[in-house]
């Protein structure tokens, strides 16, 4: 292919080498690690260049115990050095609307957005800069499980809540890379088509069941017997009972069908 | 400091050196690029791996004049040789509950977030991965500025719609590295803290004052006399500006009021 190698094959290896790893040694991050995720999660492009999240850093124990209680119990928030927790953040701009002697009017669907995807780009950035750094990462969402828990904690003023935390460390067990849906079930030509959909989930749901990813990790549904053979048991399975009735799912499936509720008492509009 | 430079170096030089560029030369994309740049899109985190979003690629000439157009008339969605729209999608997903013989239950909130991060996810990794390959890139909010007409220009079906527009070409004009808020406005150590915000946002905004950057491209408000002098009209100026009175300010700084309608519309919950 006559695309450029050398200086561009670091960056596309990296992103196409990620796996998310859960499992850490305790060793604190290298010195100055820390400081190159957080500049590198800062460059990140931000819409409108509003810079509408803001980033706390955990690394106390007790509070990193705390956390992995509100994650349902994840021990990789426990055992991680450094846990960033990414926090869409429409305070500053109250903040700036006052100063400014100006009405903060933003109480829109749209601002809820524009902040958390603000705050996306940035976690993005920090977990390929810990990557390219050799360290390990993973992305909490689990910590949206307890939102109301998580924004007391932290100490979250209104208009910023708990997107995603992302645990850093040393790695002490390497994950494999998990095979993704065929590239066509993602990417179409000009306009969107159904047309591959079904045959590109049929082939992933094989992969996934031949592979055994989800062995002894079933999503279980009250009143039904366990699925009775792994090998029956793909993406489609797992996925389809991870988004069906929230009252017999598992907490770790958790719909959080309180997150609306909770944002709102802190702050967030979605008119 | 004693962190490894070596292989880290170019994936965190690439996200540090990143500015958005906006002017592109008329060239294709060279050949292969596109597919390193969707496979490094597709590699970034998914949540419980749902892979909630999809990509639509956006090459015809026409197509891309109509999308300028929905997009406020965005000179450079005309003029890239590529520009890739990210969906969050819950279609495929309800399609695989029916698949599946189970009822999709996951009409909150949190599956609308879930599904953007997603796909906001996809979207920085093919920034970086354009950026890496020497191509310029610019995120296009705009493209939520009019939803329904571009769900109809991309057939987006109920459970889809357009996040982000990524513009992508050779480099016509490079643009400057924008200077950011002072990182301690941004991070926080343990828990949120509201000290350092006002002395940094004031440091800051004598950065983008004295650094002319709204030079041409201030906000006005209706029945205001335009700012006096560029030297006073810095980042909390044009921001507060931003973030106030709809229906005074420009349709480019649109707060888009009417999202949240489109989208109930077309297939998403806020639960």
């Amino acid at each position: 292919m006559p695309v450029p190698a050398g200086a561009a094959a670091p960056a596309l290896d990296l992103m196409t080498r990620h796996a998310s790893v859960r499992s850490f040694r305790s060793d604190p991050l290298p010195a100055g690690a820390l400081d190159r995720i957080l500049v590198a999660a800062q460059s990140a492009p931000t819409s409108s260049n509003l810079q509408a999240y803001s980033i706390i850093v955990v690394s106390e124990p007790a509070r990193r115990e705390r956390l992995a209680e509100l994650c349902g119990g994840q021990a990789m928030v426990r055992e991680c050095p450094a846990f960033l927790v990414f926090c869409p953040d429409i305070h500053r701009l109250r903040h700036v609307c006052r100063r400014q002697n100006r009405p903060f009017q933003a109480r829109f669907l749209e601002m809820f957005l524009l902040a958390s995807m603000d705050a996306a780009l940035a976690a993005e950035n920090a977990l390929l800069a810990a990557e390219s750094l050799g360290l390990g990462a993973c992305f909490c969402g689990s910590i949206r499980n307890n939102p109301q828990e998580v924004i007391d904690l932290l100490r979250l003023p209104e208009g910023t809540y708990a997107l995603t935390g992302l645990a850093l460390g040393q790695v002490r067990r390497q994950s494999e890379i998990k095979p993704r849906l065929p590239l066509r079930a993602i990417v179409h030509r000009e306009h969107y088509s159904d047309e591959p959909m079904e045959d590109a989930v049929a082939e992933y749901d094989r992969v996934m069941a031949e592979t055994r990813t989800y062995d002894g990790r079933h999503v279980s549904i009250a009143g039904e017997p366990p699925a009775p053979d792994d090998r029956f048991y793909g993406w489609a399975e797992h996925t389809a009972r991870r988004l069906t009735r929230p009252e017999t799912i598992a907490a770790s499936a958790s719909l959080r069908e309180n997150l609306r509720r909770v944002l709102e008492a802190n702050g967030w509009s979605f008119a």
